[in-house]
């Protein structure tokens, strides 16, 4: 869309590899790949190595790490073609979850603890809620298989990030800059339910510091089909220090409830590790420039080390800010997290206009730059990017949790 | 029973392949067999094959893979010893699920979506219902630890879909005609609850039309057990088809709600994919020839490709049929099902006497030939057969949903 | 703690082996060793063997079978480093489970029919119910990621038998007795929940009739954590038979409902198989010794062979006698069940102030001590130790079971 050497259709020429196919038959355990074989003329020293995880319960969960000579970062194709992390340097992307495992979704009841189960595995850096839905569990209603209406119970976040890929391929231009492309497929599928398709490329030109994610949803039913997607980013130490802060053009911001409220003032900055913190989420309408794209981005203390998220509006006009800067041993974390919508459970997100539906075989298209920012110049530029759109605009801070459900 | 060349026992002479066994500890990834190596002296081309699938929600799931020379068909270990799809040339048993994995029942909660969970693993050809209990989620007794009766949610159709065989043979008679046979154990047993063991012995005479599968179901336990059984045996594209009919020797039809009392009246006779179908499902009492057999047969519009199959009204006295001539992409399917009693909650089974009980190490046994027909010929005489049973009873047609529950 | 030989402080000199480990990414699938490659000097005949289960629900689990030249037994890190049996020449530990294999966790929904579905993968000799909460299903309340309080349904004895473990080590001293240790690490940790951790050295001393067992849990979250475990360690045939008795020295004893009451003066005495029985259980205040230790023991009819159990009334001071003498073919059992409550569900336990609290970073540590006693000199000077416990104090049983929740 708007990095156009990392455009959804690679070179023809282009190095490949199936790692997972459910149509091919293929899973392959452990492999790797490096710039010399591939692209012997590429002036970074990238490579590509494939493994699978043991013991507890990460047993058999695909790893893909890549390095593209200068940033490295990892996508689990066990848990949704998910990210577990990013690290350019000592600038580490993603944070530390009480998690310690990269959990197969086998282990994995999202329907446990009131339908909290998502929690138990929760430990990337980038993980999608939905696709179905997202957001609080609790009870809305769905079409049963005699097309009766019948309620269930959500569960948080959805099932995505617990299915496993059916289709992982790598591809890696031949024509310079070379970019490496991480593709799968994630089937969000079932019988008298959704036949949701997740899409995904995951690419990142070497030597640059950028990865982006380029996702497409279709509804394969022949009838239309309500779909959430947030794409739930998550931001510990070194980034999240006492005195970091959130940056990003705001027309709007409202706290989630009135916890939040009472501490709205300071919405945008960020503590250090608090035992028993309790989590303060902010709801974002955010503002762009003339061609929809928008720009956020957390930094540290020093404003010398910064990630920098790039997104359209017109895909993601939803954008959540999660504070969690609990203990270290907790969870020391904060979400940033555009969407579709906003983390309500869905009965509240569909009367309030935020369920977007497709038609059937309509696909909607998402993408994600993330920039690993490590000098000052960098970061200032970055800020002056996100001020410029947030001229001739006054921040609006509402200062009380709408009602809502 | 009604096939000798099939029987239960087999010739003591026979090819024996043991591809897992809990007992001796085996489990084979990866092996095949051909009339070459076990039967030189056959006529026809048979061969065996054993593989694991991969990727997405099927990675480990067993499928062996059966050619009887003109009959191919596969049985899934993996999910209770079902049936995925049968060929015979270009006429194809089975269907196109909107599931397009052979799902591994890991990723199967059975209690996920008010207890339809198990629709996300649904997309076999014949898939047994059962064995605690079968038929509609929703509420009913049983006995805990404390000899108390409490309450519990069943799950539709039960568990033994999802329950991997422990026990997998094949045995292939030295003798002509070679019968050859899938044998497996699938034990659907707890602590404080059933003790239910389902032998099931799938064969297939080389060169024949023709499938068998017999089943047999043992209480282990030392206090009676009830069980319920319904052979959910699915049919879609090419069969089932605009004009397509089901025959049937009937004696009494009724539908199982109101929207399929609505349609009682083309109850046998299917429509084309119809995007946002609703399921009609009618209860049906089958007439049997003196010897208890009934034949039933699933026809396409010009009558010259058909499914017949036949089975024991004693055995399975009560016979479902499932019309969801939904979209294609949907999953366009006839479901015909012989069971112990109908999809109704086992709550409601009960109470009208169908839910039967085993004694203390009772055993009973079910059997079903699947015969594939692909000409004009063959599908007047089994026509024939059935209006021959229909003789002398005018099928009666309830046409208001009976009060149930 | 009183076994000086197992002392948590391996010999420096010490053969050493990961099995599992999920920060090595380790994971063997088959491995064994034996005394003359490790210890040619000893004089007992000792062998350890690690592999991989197959088949059915069993399919991946791992089992270390310890032969320690005269006592074997069996440790199972899939499901929590629970251990499945124990033998001295004809007299085993354990007991025959309806459930047949050793069941991995994936085929157990613990939430599934009202919350007992832990009782499908039920069949260890010694199994751990904990932590973060352990004995009857039920609401209780927790916290939410909101700050808020929230009901949750409690599952039967919790997690921790169904979540593999993440680090698993063998251990052979190679100074004599050349005591032998499998030293394991299992977490029961999520996001916005408890990050407890359990640490467990199972050890014996080539050529004696001992297991000893000693557990740490520590609260690795940085506020306080509720904890609960109860040591559910399950006897047999040919231990349990009719005129078995168990013997304790007993302070206080009382029935856990209106059933058990009826036949409280008969509590430590079995019945042979009783097709039909209904669970028994008593709740027993044991006494110790000055030093803190008690003794419990199971002894055949004949008082010539005997399991007895030696732990800290102060670590365990709940001990429950769970007596489930039903049918063979139903499980004919009997529970001794130290813990640090009863089996209440955890809301009682903590109206009854029997819920202990870890804060952050504490560590409690649990030992027991398992010998096979194989003569009748044997049981008779483990009873001599019993009666000594228990003189100067008449057992008190109260007859009718509490009022409770």
């Amino acid at each position: 869309m708007f990095h156009s050497s990392t455009s959804s259709e690679p070179s023809t020429k282009a190095y490949r590899k199936v790692l997972t196919s459910t149509e091919q038959g293929v899973h392959v355990e452990r492999w790797q790949l490096s710039h010399d074989e591939a692209t012997p003329d590429c002036a970074f020293l990238w490579k590509i190595h494939k493994e699978t995880l043991h013991g507890g319960k990460q047993e058999g969960v695909d790893v893909i790490r890549i390095d593209n000579g200068r940033l490295r970062f990892s996508v689990i194709p066990t848990r949704g073609m998910g990210m577990l992390e990013a690290q350019l340097e000592d600038l580490r992307l993603g944070w530390d979850s009480p998690v310690k495992e990269v959990v197969h979704p086998q282990y994995v009841n999202l329907g446990s603890r009131g339908g909290l189960g998502w929690l138990e595995g929760f430990s990337e850096w980038v993980v999608r809620c939905g696709l179905e839905f997202a957001g609080a569990p609790g009870k809305d209603k769905f079409i049963t298989n005699t097309g009766d209406e019948a309620e269930m119970e959500l569960t948080l976040h959805g099932k995505i990030a617990n299915i496993p890929a059916s289709e992982v391929e790598i591809l890696v231009d031949s024509e310079p800059p070379h970019c490496i492309r991480i593709v799968g497929r994630v089937d969000e599928r079932m019988f008298y339910g959704p036949k949701l398709e997740l899409q995904t490329e995951i690419s990142t030109v070497p030597g640059s510091n950028t990865v982006t994610l380029k996702d497409s949803v279709t509804n394969r039913s022949s009838s239309s089909q309500e779909f959430q997607l947030i794409y739930h980013c998550n931001y510990g130490t070194p980034l999240l220090e006492e005195g970091a802060r959130f940056v990003a053009p705001v027309k709007r911001v409202w706290p989630i409830n009135d916890h939040a409220a009472s501490l709205i003032d300071k919405y945008d900055v960020y503590s250090g590790p608090v035992p028993g913190f309790v989590e303060q989420v902010y709801c974002i309408d955010p503002l762009a420039e003339e061609n929809g794209l928008t720009t956020v981005m957390l930094r540290n203390r020093s404003s010398d080390k910064a990630v920098v998220m790039t997104f359209s509006t017109e895909q993601l006009p939803c954008l959540t800010l999660w504070k969690n800067t609990a203990a270290l041993e907790d969870g020391f974390v904060t979400g940033i997290e555009p969407g579709t919508g906003f983390p309500y459970n869905r009965r509240v997100e569909r009367e309030l206009g935020r369920v977007p539906k497709l038609r059937p075989g309509e696909t909607r298209s998402f993408e994600i730059d993330f920039s690993v920012l490590d000098s000052a110049s960098q970061v200032a530029k970055a800020a002056a990017r996100i001020e410029n759109i947030q001229t001739n605009w006054e921040p609006e801070l509402v200062r009380s949790a709408p009602k809502v459900g």
